[in-house]
Order: structure tokens, then sequence, then C-alpha cells
């Protein structure tokens, strides 16, 4: 009998899927939950993935032309109540401020004192704050388009939260535009969709899809919402960002109104769209194994660690000289994500311990460089996407560690990719969907189903089969063709297919 | 009888220093008062301004051997009770969550619901919740340091606020650290005031002087603060940023305790330091004038403006060529605040309206390109910091913009220390600094005064002229050397003087 592989990560993918993910945001030193409710605390190993996230969507915001600025955290509670839709969508998960100091108790301790005379909202989504000033900054069509972007915190009072999928403060950015015709903000919200997309494809290494929300999934207050969908490892979908056309539904509730070129006042048209932390979530599940973190390199803090390995003081100055050479050598060397950051790490640890420790925090390259190596000008090179650990001439991995994150890279999409193909089906018989999403012998009912491609039509969300199967219409996917058929669920006449699937 | 000069900004320094204050901010597009009480919005010429220090503050950070993370936005209210002088420096201006979601009333609108079981502060700032990560994160020496920074929103609810100096949020970064010994923790505190100056002087052009705060002016719950103090063109005193040297306090309240070489359970020394958004209403007092904003080039988002001057649509043409590479050659120019960033404003506004809007917004260099200057190979050059405004062979221009901008860095610093060299006045007597702080006939009251520097007992704090001349110790300053004498206020034995001035 062959001898069972050890994994870093217990539970297993297979074993325990949302334990799996758990201890890989853990043991990757990512981020810790923190003594208050719902909110995460990023550590620095994770947060350096968020800066890069950061760094490249803010570069491709500006080359769309958008400006950052900033609007209040809070928001006054009259404020949420202008558009309908979107108090009903976010009233029931408000932190509400309502004090505005701390007084003594005469029975000890501090009780909430000074009222406000309006409660404030500590901001779910910046829509009405941002509105408000928009309407007092547009007068004329040319003051228009306005495209704006911010970065912030936003809370929403979360009743089941998990590590970056779902916080009750999370990080983010939201753009809000306003434009002085509809064509322009519905171009807008699909430049942003694509901004988005190229962002997850090319950087995160995460193959999406693109479409448009059904109405029941849609932003409240949208006329309609945009979304990629991608396919975790357990084959649930988990919507990576969002852009939202909002039509004239918050202009007319916020009074962005403006003279255009005939004299006339008219509304502006809106937009809004965003991605979040949530994003490191996606990257973990689509990427990561079950020895913990794998990292896409073109958003890894770091590319490469170079581990020493010695004896005594001797080798300990010979082989440290040779490591701090190796890597001035790396950091010159870059890929197409950029300079290629390398470090050593010397820290007083056990060999194995230390080795495991980049392991499971996904660093995708180890080096490891002993006395031996020195001698043979030569280092020993580990893959943390395929495992597979050679020796290499210095020179030839200096000359090829470029090629070689690229490689990985491009390596982890196609893994991405094959999987989301394998799992997901045409499916055109309502039976055929029902033991889609229902576990067969032998599947564990965390890692089943995929995405469902089937005829749609708009009433299809109010059959009970979804609730009872836990599933959801993804999306309509734009690029699919007019495809005339019968509704898979409700069996009226559809024009075309949406994805249905299990999803975050 | 001279013509009296107009100026852009109305009113002048000299006419009402604190309306002038709000017109630059205004009329330079930087910020505005929200709907929300005491909550700014920083416009994206702000935002630049904003982005440019946090890039820079980041390197050095990073330089110096800190990583960044980041803990949430509320801390539980028990939390803030723990340090007994810390709860006492801000209960009184908490912002306060008490409930997590809003449900209609009866009567129509809507009223907070789901009260808390214990009230959330929203962070003032974050010794007591990050502490708390450390406790568990710190088991022995070798798990120390921490050199952790965090870029962050906070809220103290102010009564009174000034775009960027006071408001009820604002932006900020905090560091905060833990180490095994007293001395290390102290070196970090020097360390850290030490990057500010550095930032502040080189890269604001602001001059400053670093000392430590007498224990009236103390955070609360550090054993010493270090601040950078800066004389505005009104000679009142802005502390810049400060460094706190916290002691064992925290670690004792929040029980960060580690094993030390020998086994012993011993308590961490810890430290925090910020700057916040309130630096950029010291770079606006410190280099504007009566037409606006001027920015050290070295911070502005932007560094020339190319303003192009037709008649009709041969020119037009002609002229926006011609533009067009000279903003391609100046943007392959730099200087030491980098690349140079050079744009075309070619807006269907006014020549003189746009003219006077970059005046207005701070732009260091602007270059009028009319269909003349295209015959002589020539742009006409206005700099915003001496008014100077001259023609320039065009690869003259492109030659020495960087020059020109470093002259401009640098001037615009000497300028600001010429000011605060004239009104520091060293004073031994108590009649002396009393007229010092008086304004006297002719003299705005909003504008007299400086810094007085005077030996210091530390009980001159409780001296009531302090407070009927409204001045304060703004700090003993660092490099002084020791000094017996007699308290300016008191008549104790002295040892030392402080600087003594009126305050934002």
């Amino acid at each position: 009998m062959a001898k069972k592989t050890k994994h870093a990560i217990s539970p297993t993918r297979e074993e325990d899927y949302p334990e799996w993910y758990q201890q890989v945001v853990r043991s990757g030193d990512l981020a810790e939950n923190s003594p208050v409710r719902g909110c995460m605390v990023i550590k620095p190993w994770g947060w350096g993935i968020w800066e890069n996230m950061q760094r490249v969507l803010d570069g491709m915001f500006k080359a769309t032309g958008h400006e950052n600025a900033y609007f209040p955290l809070f928001i006054p509670m009259s404020f949420l109540e202008q558009e309908a839709a979107h108090v009903e969508g976010f009233a029931k998960e408000c932190a509400v401020v309502t004090h505005h100091r701390l007084e003594p108790h005469p029975s000890g301790g501090l009780v909430p004192a000074g009222p406000l005379e309006e409660p404030l909202i500590v901001r779910p989504t910046s829509e009405t704050i941002i509105g408000a000033m928009y309407a007092q900054w547009v007068q004329s069509y040319r003051d228009l388009p306005i495209l704006i972007n911010q970065w912030a915190n936003v809370v929403r009072w979360e009743m089941r939260t998990r590590l970056f999928l779902r916080t009750t403060e999370f990080l983010w950015q939201e753009g809000h535009t306003a434009h002085a015709t509809e064509e322009e903000a519905q171009q807008e919200t699909f430049q942003m969709l694509d901004v988005y997309a190229d962002f997850a494809e090319n950087w995160m290494a995460v193959p999406v899809i693109k479409g448009e929300k059904t109405a029941g999934e849609r932003f409240p207050g949208a006329v309609s919402t945009l979304s990629i969908e991608a396919m975790m490892q357990d084959r649930k979908a988990l919507q990576a960002g969002t852009s939202h056309f909002l039509g004239q539904n918050f202009a007319r509730a916020q009074e962005i109104k403006f003279q255009d070129q005939n004299g006339q006042e008219v509304y502006a048209w809106t937009t809004s769209w965003g991605v979040s932390t949530r994003l490191i979530g996606a990257l973990i599940m689509t990427h990561s194994d079950d020895d913990g973190l794998v990292l896409p390199p073109k958003l890894a803090t770091k590319h490469v660690v170079i581990l020493p390995i010695y004896r005594n003081d001797q080798q300990r100055a010979d082989v440290l000289a040779y490591c701090e050479r190796l890597r001035q050598a790396l950091q010159e060397e870059s890929f197409s994500g950029g300079p290629i950051r390398a470090w050593v790490d010397d820290r007083d640890l056990r060999g194995g311990e230390k080795n495991w420790q980049h392991v499971k925090r996904g660093v995708p390259l180890r080096v490891e460089v002993g006395p031996r190596d020195l001698s043979q000008q030569a280092v020993f090179v580990a893959r943390r996407d395929t495992g597979e650990k050679r020796s290499y001439g210095r020179d030839e991995f200096v000359g090829c560690v470029g090629q070689m994150l690229d490689e990985m890279q491009s390596g982890l999409y196609q893994r991405a990719l094959r999987l989301r193909e394998q799992h997901t089906h045409r499916l055109d018989d309502r039976e055929a969907f029902r033991d889609f999403f229902t576990p067969r012998n032998g599947e564990k009912p965390e890692i089943h189903g995929g995405f469902a491609v089937c005829p749609w039509h708009e009433r299809a969300e109010e059959d009970p089969l979804l609730k009872e199967l836990k599933v959801t219409v993804r999306c309509l996917p734009l690029d699919a063709e007019p495809e005339p058929g019968r509704c898979i669920l409700t069996g009226a006449p559809s024009t075309r297919r949406a994805i249905f699937a299990k999803a975050y």
C-alpha cells in the first residue's frame, strides 16, 4: 500500500473544504478574526497582496480617465432613505452611530452619551453621500462626466462571516460616475466590467465569466448590474466584481441635474462599480492546495525566498555572501509582473519549519543554498505551483527566473480554466439539473456540481427547486448567442441561457 | 496713489487670515465641507497631494523596516477602558455605534434597531485594538520587534472643525511597534520623529522643530510624546506629527508579554506614531499666498500645465500639436521629486478664467503657447512661487525645467525658514512675554507673535497668563543646550528653554 502523502494543511480540501479554507488563511499569515465580531485583521503578508491589487487596479482606473477622491465614512440616515430600493437593500445590515461621547456610569464603567439628533450610518456603500456632492458640483453639461473612484472601508452587518469572503468591515474601491447621456453611462458600466475581467484573468490568474445579473440579484437601486463570476475549487461560484448602471434612479432621488446644450434641465445618468478584499478570498480558493496558499506571481508580495543552509560559522559567512549576491542578481531580473522581489531568510529557525512556513505562505519559488551549492555554483529550487524540485546552475536560474514566474502565472490560469471547463455543463432537463446539484455516491457534499448553463426565463428564480438545491442564477453571460428553447425550470419559452450554480 | 493690486483670494491674509485659509482650500479645489457635520470631502486635486504624501512616507516606513497591515474600524467600549489615561483622553469625543440595523417606524421613516450588547467605538486611534492582537502574537523574544503601520480613517468628535486642520473624520497613518527592551522602543520613537522631520523639510518644504511635549500636552497614555512643530504664516504653531514612547503602559493594560532570553515573563515596550491629512493644512498655510495655493513641486499632483492659445481652427491644430510635443519632451525630464508630470489643458474655457484656475490650484509652472511662440520656437512661462513671467526658448525651457522646480522647492523652504527665524525670539521677562503675544498698534489680532523661546519650569503650564494669552508650551526642543535660568512664568529655577506659541 502506498504511503499516504502528508499535507501541510489539515483537513485537506476533500476532507472538509470550508475548514481547509480557514486553515489556508491562517497558516498563510493572511488574516485573523479580531475581537470585534465579524471584523478581520489583515496581517502584513495578506496586506501585501491587497497593496499589489490596489496598485494595479488604481493604474487601470487612471488609465481609463478616473481620479481618486475621498468622501465621508458616515451617511445621515435620511440620505439612505432617498432611494426606496436602496434603503430596502441595506437597512437590515447597518452599523448605526447614535451618540458622540462616553460618560461615566454612576455604578462604574462608561455609557454612551451625547445623543445625535439624526443617527449616522457607517457607509455600507456611498451612492447617497457621493450623489449629494455631485448634485452640488454638476450645473451644466460642461461639468460632466464626473469620473471618480475612492478607496475606502465599508461596513455591512453580516450575521455569518468568513475571512475575506464576507466580513462586517471590508476594504474596497467604489467608482461613482455621472454622465450627460444614457449611452455614455452604459459604456462606462461595460468598460469597468472589462477592467475587472482583465485584472482577474491577467493578474489574479482567475478565469471569469462576464454577465448580467437577473432582477433578483441586482444591486439595490440599480437598473442593471453586471458582474464577473469565477468558479472556486469546490465548484461554487464567486462573484468577484460588479459594475452597476444606475440609470437616473439616484439622480432623481438626489437631484443630480444639469442644463444640457439646449438649455434644458435634465437628470444625469450614473454608474457605480466596485471590487473588495473579497478578491483575496477568490485568489486563495482558486489556486491554493493541500499544502496551503499558492500565489499567482504577478500579485505575490515577494517572488523568491532564498534559504541559506550551513553548519558552522565559516560556512555561514560563505553561504550568506553567496545568497546576498544571488538576491542582488535576481532583483535585477524582471517578468511580466514587474521587477523580481527576492529576499534572504536568515532567521534563526529550524530549516524544515522555515521551509514549510514559505510553502504555506505561497512564495512562488524557494531556493536552498548550502555549502555544496557554492562549490558547484548551483542552487536548489522548489516551485510552489507544481511542487517540482531540482538543482540549477546559479547563472542558469538567474537567467530563467523571469520566464519561470511567467510560466507559473499562465499555468495557474490554465489549471483554473480547465477546472471550470470540466465542471461546466449545458443542461436542458429539470431532472438532470436536480442530479447535477445533488451529491452523488462518493461525492463530498461540499464539492460537487459546477456551472449549469441552461435555458432561462425571468420567472425561473421563483421556482422552489432553486431554494431546495441552494442554487442561484449567477448571470446571463454577455457573450452568449440568442438561443430559443424552454426554461429548464418553468418550461416557459426562453431566448437565452443563464448560468446556475451554488455560490459564495 | 498706487493702484491696489488685485488678488485672486478675497479676503487676503492681512484682511482675515482664517477666512483666507478657507478660501484657498475651496478655490484650490482641495476639499469641501460635506453634509455630515465636521466631515470633509477631499476632492481629486487635494487627494492627489495626499496620494503623493502617502507614497513617499510609505517608502520611508518600509525603508526603516516597517510593514503595513489593517486592523478593525471598531473598538469594543471595554477595550478603551483598559488604559485609564487613554480613555480619559478620548471618551469625550467618540462616535458610538449602538445598533446594527434600521427598521421602519410606525409613524414613518426609520429608527435604529438591533441594539448591540456592547457599544462599539469608531476608532479615534488604535492602540487598544492593535495591542489586543499583539498580546496574541507575542509569546517569545523571538517574536519581537513587531514593526507595523496602518493607513486608516479615524474619528474624533470635534466641536469646532476646520478643513484638513481639525475634522471629525480624518485620514492618517498610525505606526504601532512592540519591542523587547526600553532602549529599542526609545530609539524607534526618535527614529520615526526623524522620518517625519525629514519628510516635512525635504518634501513639504516646511521647516520644523523637533521637540518633546510637556506633561500637559502628552498623548493620553504615553510616557513621552515627541512632535515636530512648524510656524504658519500667521506665526501660530502647528503640530505636524507625533511619535509616542508608550513605555509599558499599554503592554500592562493589554497583557503584551513574552518570555525573554532568560525564560522570564516580562512586558513588552511599545510605541506609536502618526501623521494625518492635517499635513495638507500645514502645507497650505506655510506656502500659499493671496492668489491661492502654492505647492512645493515635490508633492504637486502635476508640475506643468500647458495652455494653448489660438484664434481659429488652423491655429488650433498647429498649436495643439506643438503643445503635445512639448508635453512629451517635458515628461522625459525629471527633478529631485521624480519624473515631471505635465498636461495640456485644452478645455473650452476663457483663457483668463483657465489661467486663474491654475494659479489658485497652485500648479508650479504655467506655460502659455500661442501662434507666435510656434514661429519663434518659444514658450511663455509663469512661475507660481515668485509670480515671475518670461519667455524662454522652447529647448532652453525643457533643458532647465527640472532645475527650476528644484529651485522652487528650496526657495519655498528658505522663505518659510526666514519667516520662522524672523518671528522666533528668546525672551526672559514676563512682561516681554505678554507684549510679544499681544497685538501691537496696527497689528491684526490674527497675525502677530511667533515662537517665544523662554526658560521653562514644569509648573509653568499652570500659570494663568498662558490661558489669558491663549498661548501653550509647544515643545522642549531636542537640540537645545542645557541653560540654567529662571522660568519666565513661575520664576522657579529652570534648566532649559521651551518654545511657547499660539497654536492650531
